[in-house]
C-alpha cells in the first residue's frame, strides 16, 4: 500500500496566492463588469528589457543551428551567466563570492524550498512573523513542525514576531535556532535590515553554529546607500549564510525563470556524529541530482541584464515601479493610514483602518474599490491587521486604484 | 549548530554522467590532439524544429511588449500546453487524461526526484537493475535506505535485476512493494514493454496498492506500433500510476527544458491513519509551493511540438537518431558482439568483450578509440559487463566511431 506524506495534511487551506485568486475569480464572476485592479500578488507587469530580448532572440537562433546548439548545460548554471552574477552582485561591492558558489535556478520559489533538502531534520528553525509563507509551508511538507494552532501557527517553529514595535526588524531568538530565514529588503512589510542588524544576525550565527538563509530578491529596489544588498556584505557572513537571489523582480523575470542561489564552500555544517561537512558539496550534489539546469535562451537573456545596454535599462524599469511606491504612500499616507516600506522595497505595508481584520478588509476593497490587497493575516499571526500593497503595476492602474481607495477608505 | 541531511554522506562517488565527465576531462588535458566523439551521455545533437525556433522567437517578442508580456504563469503550465498534451499524447491513443491532469516542469529528471516529497518514508521502493542513476539516488537523499554495499546496492531499496535471462524486462518482485519505478523504452538497455507486461505491472499495483512511476522519456523512438506509448494504454492504469514525459528527446530540449509529469485524480494513496488521500492534491500543492512554473517561451516552444508544421519537423529528427542506431546495431553485431535495444530506443545496449568490466571497457574505448561509452555498471551491479552507446550524434561522428571501434574492439 502506497502511504503518503502524512505532513501535506497538516497545510492549512491553500498557499496564500491561490487562495486571493479564488477570492478575486468568485468576485469577478458575480460582478462581470467591474474593472478589477490587482495590486495583490507580486508580479511584475512591465515588458523585458530591450537588452535582455535582443538576447533572447540571439539565443533562440544558436537553438537553430546545430554549430551553436546547446544540449545540456551544467546544471550550477553556464560559466558566462556565473561570472556576470559574482562580478557584478557580488564583487563589485566586496564580496568575496567567487562564480563557483553561484548556483542558476529558475527561481527562488524552488531554491527556499529547496534548500531544506540537503539540511537534518533535528534543526530548531526560524522564521520572521510575518514571512513569506513558502518558509513555512516547505518546513512543514519536510516534517520540521507539528500541527498547526488557530492562528496558524506550527509547533516547533519558533516565530520571531515583527511589528510596528521593533520596525518589523526580526528580534534574536531567545530560544537557541540552528536556521533563520531572513528577508531584506522585506517581503511582505518592505522594510530593509541595516548593516548593523545583519552583522548582529551573523554574529548570532556564528556564536550558535547556526546558518542563516538570507533571502534578498528584492535588493535591487534598495535605494539607500548605507544599506547592503547582500549579507556578504557583512564580514564573516561567508562562514554562516546562503544567499537567494532572483531575476524576477530585478529584470522582469517572473514569466521567464531565473534565480540564483549562492552557497560560499566555507560555509560547513555538521553530521550526526558531529563531523564537519562542507554545505558546498551537499547542494552541488542535490542540484546536479535533482535539477537540469535552466533553459540556455533564459540563461542568455539573464546575462544582458548585467550589459552595458542592460544596466540602465533594468533600473529604469525599478525606478518606474518605485515611484509607483511613492505615489501609494503619498496617498495612503494622505488617509491617515499608516504605511511602512515602499521606501526600499516594492511593497507597502498598511495597517488598516479602523482594527479591520486583513481578509475582512481584502474583502472590503475587492468589493467597494474592485482593488486587489493582499490580507497581511495570510503571511502569519503578527501580520493581521495589515495589508500589503504592490507597486508592481502600470501608472495609469496605480493613480485608478489610489482614487477609488482615496474615495472608499477612511483611517 | 546547523545539521545536515545524513543521507547524502551515503551517496556513493559522484552521479554517473559527472565521473564519466571527470575521467573524459582527464584524458583530454593529457591528449590534446585526441578527436573525442562523445556517445555516452544521452544528449541531443540537433537543433530545435524550425516551427518551436518561429514559436519562441514570436514569445520573446510577446515579451518585449507591455500588452502581450507574461508574468507568473499558472504554476502547473499555461492551458494551450495542457491542452496539446492531453489531447495529442493520450487522448489521440485512446487514454482518459484531462487536461488538468498534466504538471508541466522544467525536467523528468527534477519530477522523478520530486516526486518522492509526497510519498511517505515507510514505502517499500522497488527499481530495476540497471536503472536509470537519479531514481536510486533521490532515495537514498530523502532518506528511504541505508547504506550502500561494495557493489553499490543500497539496504532497503528492492532490486529487480533485469538481464539477459528475463530479456531486459522487470519481473514483479518477490517481496511486497509500495512504489516501482518503471522506465520504457528503457534507459539504459533499450528494451520496451508489451501491453502484457505493463497490463502484468497495473494488475499487481492493483493488488497491492502500489503506486507505479512510469517513466516515458523515451516513448516518441518506438517504431513498433503494437508497444504502448503511455502506461495509460492499459485499463485501469489511472488508480495506480504516474507517468512522466519530457521533450528533452522527444524534440531536442535538453537545454530548453520543458518537460511534464499525469498525476490522475484517480490515484489514491494511504494516510498513515488509513484514510484515502487523493495523490494528486499533494503534487499540486508541492507543485504550486515549491515550483513558479516553466518560462512562457519554452512552453509556446514545447506548444509547437504539436503544431501541423512541428510533427513532421519532430518526427524527422527523431527518425535521423533511429537511423544513427541502426548503423550502430549494425556495426556492433558485425563484430559479434551481443547487442540489444536501439530498435524502439536510441540507446544500445551492448554486452562487453572478453567478460571486460564496464568501466575496464569505458577506459579501453577513451584510450584507443577517443569514443565515449557509458558503462553499464553505473546503471547498477546487474549492468556489469555491459556498455550503453546512444544515437544522439551526428551520422559522421557515429560513422567515424564505428569505424574506430571496428580497428579495435573484437568480440
Amino acid at each position: 500500500m502506497a502511504y503518503v506524506n502524512d505532513n501535506y495534511l497538516k497545510l492549512k487551506a491553500g498557499y496564500l496566492f491561490p487562495e486571493i485568486g479564488r477570492r478575486v475569480k468568485a468576485f469577478a464572476a458575480a460582478n462581470p463588469n467591474a474593472k478589477i485592479i490587482r495590486m495583490g500578488i507580486g508580479d511584475v507587469t512591465e515588458p523585458l528589457a530591450p537588452a535582455v530580448i535582443a538576447a533572447m532572440h540571439k539565443a533562440v537562433d544558436d537553438q537553430a543551428k546545430r554549430e551553436s546548439f546547446q544540449g545540456y548545460g551544467d546544471e550550477q548554471g553556464y560559466g558566462f551567466l556565473r561570472e556576470a552574477i559574482a562580478k557584478n552582485d557580488f564583487q563589485a561591492r566586496g564580496c568575496d563570492i567567487a562564480a563557483d558558489e553561484v548556483f542558476v535556478s529558475d527561481g527562488s520559489k524552488c531554491d527556499t524550498g529547496n534548500i531544506l533538502d540537503i539540511f537534518g531534520e533535528q534543526n530548531v528553525i526560524a522564521v520572521t512573523d510575518p514571512v513569506y509563507p513558502v518558509y513555512v509551508d516547505t518546513n512543514v511538507m519536510a516534517g520540521h513542525t507539528g500541527a498547526a494552532n488557530e492562528k496558524g501557527e506550527y509547533a516547533g517553529l519558533v516565530y520571531l514576531p515583527t511589528t510596528a514595535e521593533n520596525n518589523f526588524i526580526a528580534p534574536l531568538p531567545s530560544k537557541k535556532v540552528d536556521i533563520i530565514y531572513l528577508c531584506y529588503p522585506n517581503n511582505p512589510t518592505g522594510v530593509v535590515a541595516s548593516k548593523e542588524t545583519l552583522t548582529k544576525w551573523v554574529e548570532y550565527a556564528k556564536a550558535n553554529g547556526a546558518v542563516i538563509f538570507f533571502d534578498a530578491a528584492y535588493e535591487a529596489y534598495i535605494t539607500d546607500p548605507a544599506i547592503p544588498h547582500s549579507i556578504y556584505e557583512i564580514p564573516g557572513a561567508r562562514e554562516v549564510a546562503i544567499e537567494f537571489r532572483s531575476f524576477s523582480k530585478t529584470a522582469g523575470f517572473t514569466g521567464t525563470r531565473c534565480a540564483f542561489t549562492v552557497v560560499p564552500k566555507s560555509l560547513i555544517g555538521k553530521a550526526r556524529d558531529g563531523s564537519n561537512v562542507e554545505i558546498y558539496k551537499l547542494w552541488n550534489r542535490r542540484h546536479t541530482t535533482k535539477f537540469n539546469g535552466v533553459s540556455y535562451i533564459t540563461q542568455r537573456g539573464a546575462e544582458a541584464v548585467y550589459s552595458a545596454e542592460g544596466k540602465p535599462q533594468v533600473r529604469a524599469t525599478i525606478d518606474f515601479y518605485m515611484a509607483n511606491a511613492k505615489i501609494i504612500r503619498e496617498n495612503l499616507g494622505s488617509l491617515g493610514l499608516k504605511i511602512y516600506g515602499g521606501v526600499n522595497a516594492p511593497y507597502v505595508w498598511v495597517k488598516t483602518p479602523g482594527g479591520m481584520t486583513s481578509w475582512d478588509f481584502f474583502d472590503k476593497v475587492l468589493k467597494e474599490c474592485n482593488v486587489v490587497v493582499t490580507p497581511g493575516s495570510g503571511f502569519g499571526a503578527s501580520g493581521e491587521g495589515y495589508f500589503r500593497i504592490s507597486a508592481f503595476n502600470s501608472r495609469a492602474n496605480v493613480e485608478e486604484a489610489m482614487r477609488r481607495l482615496r474615495e472608499k477608505i477612511k483611517a
